[in-house]
């Protein structure tokens, strides 16, 4: 989790800002329970995230995340599989603590069906992830379909399990599973437009999902909009077997032309509201859809 | 699992021999149940296997398993770490499974936690045999903690997995849980003396282990037992980055003097007859001690 520097000192670095456990905890909360019920789905939700980076880490052969070295970085691959593998296990373990809380068995065992779903769809969405960046012809659907996986499942699945934590009734909690996904994709979308335009807040460098050739949805509808010299330049740059920085200039400039970034945002915008619909669905109080909103 | 080639074309071509789920059905049978109840844990423990097979071909850079290529092989490392996540997740969906047998939900949290500790374990060992590719100074307590998490765990799991589904008593469940792990341990000691001596049935190349430092019980017995000039035979090879096939010889002359493969045949029999002990003490019948004797 980064706590520690590589050789055991404290460290104070960043870590991720642990958006799945504040999901789960605020979704416990604002279907009228205490967040600390949903505790043991918000650390499992997050050990889930953190193993899946640790390998994402390893897939896209990325040495720094957070700014500091990855695991794999620093220990090797074949350490860093195993960690993450470690971590699955673990994440599977926090969950079982959830019976120490009185929790019934027949619950807490939809609890972990739950998680064990998600994280199949979580690695059926990597799949296609990397499948799609051997390939150009990515359709909305498609592309949809991926990050429902890949980003959605593990969001719906933290706001799930605490809705099931605070006992709240079926159709609550499948409101709240809704909410969570449209959340995932809504914040899938505006990390795509994030990576190709930056923005004054973020120190990632952007473009970083172009360089090897990641499916976003800016990219998705320019491959689908453009014609002629258009169609060209983006092909040009994308059967290049490695992609040059100097590149990037070149695709972001016929994004623009497409206005690829103002489709993507309505898209966004529009998957926020959807969210915030369900959130209504859940019978949701006030405070516990302000709380949502703001920190998501 | 190899039921088909690389191109969806069916295959005839082996796929490992399914100890796990047959000790899983067999342990069932042992105390008193028909074994189709132990299915769930048996198919859990097979996907768990083989997710931790197709991860540790990864990091062990393996192009070849049972004569065929390895999933990495074929799919690259990205696509072989997502798949064996994959089959992770799908081990412990196909556990929930059991609760569709009529399972009371308490014990089959309780199947949960076995397999999930058990993945935990596994981890555990894989960690201390790549940390021990680096070292020579491996003692005995040191090679067998690796052991009862690569090997004894998940065969404890299967075994204890087998009990728990049959309905047999606390008492029987944890001696078949110690048949399991005393068996994974005769195993593995079984194996290493396979891998560096081989035998007329198999066809595993031998001493692969020694050539990626893989500590093996005639080697950590070696390390320890070897003076002068034994020693410096072993070091000589050991500190060289790359081990040759030709120092495989040399090293099998120092074990061969100094007793290793007696000594590690003398343990993996001694293991062998504590297991039959538990076996014993969990009440299995005379019929299930020869199912199980025999399948391992």
């Amino acid at each position: 989790f980064g706590w520690t520097e590589v050789y055991d000192s404290p460290s104070n670095a960043g870590s991720g800002k642990g958006l799945r456990p504040a999901l789960a905890i605020l979704s416990a909360e604002a279907v009228g329970a205490a967040g600390a019920t949903a505790v043991p789905g918000a650390v499992a939700t997050e050990l889930v995230h953190n193993f899946s980076l640790i390998h994402n880490d390893i897939q896209d052969g990325s040495p720094e995340r957070y700014h500091r070295p990855t695991v794999w970085w620093v220990w090797g691959p074949a350490q860093g599989i195993n960690a993450g593998d470690g971590m699955h296990a673990l994440a599977r373990l926090s969950l079982l603590r959830q019976t120490e809380n009185g929790m019934p068995s027949e619950k807490a065992l939809r609890a972990v069906a739950i998680l064990d779903t998600a994280c199949l769809r979580l690695c059926e969405g990597q799949y296609l992830d990397l499948t799609y960046q051997e390939r150009v012809d990515i359709s909305q659907d498609a592309y949809f379909q991926m990050v429902e996986g890949k980003t959605a499942a593990l969001m719906g699945c933290a706001t799930e399990l605490g809705a099931l934590m605070a006992a709240a009734d079926d159709k609550a909690v499948q409101a709240m599973s809704l909410f969570g996904r449209k959340l995932g994709m809504a914040c899938q979308v505006q990390d795509d437009i994030l990576d190709l335009w930056g923005s004054e807040n973020t120190k990632v460098p952007p473009a970083g999902s172009l360089l090897n050739k990641r499916k976003s949805l800016p990219i998705v509808y320019a491959l689908q909009n453009a014609t002629g010299a258009e169609k060209h330049a983006l092909g040009d740059v994308y059967f290049k077997r490695v992609m040059d920085p100097e590149d990037i200039e070149k695709i972001i400039g016929v994004l623009d032309s497409l206005g690829a970034r103002e489709f993507s945002q309505e898209m966004a915008d529009t998957l926020c509201q959807e969210a915030i619909q369900a959130l209504d669905e859940a019978g949701a109080s006030a405070q516990g859809i302000d709380d949502l909103s703001s920190v998501a």
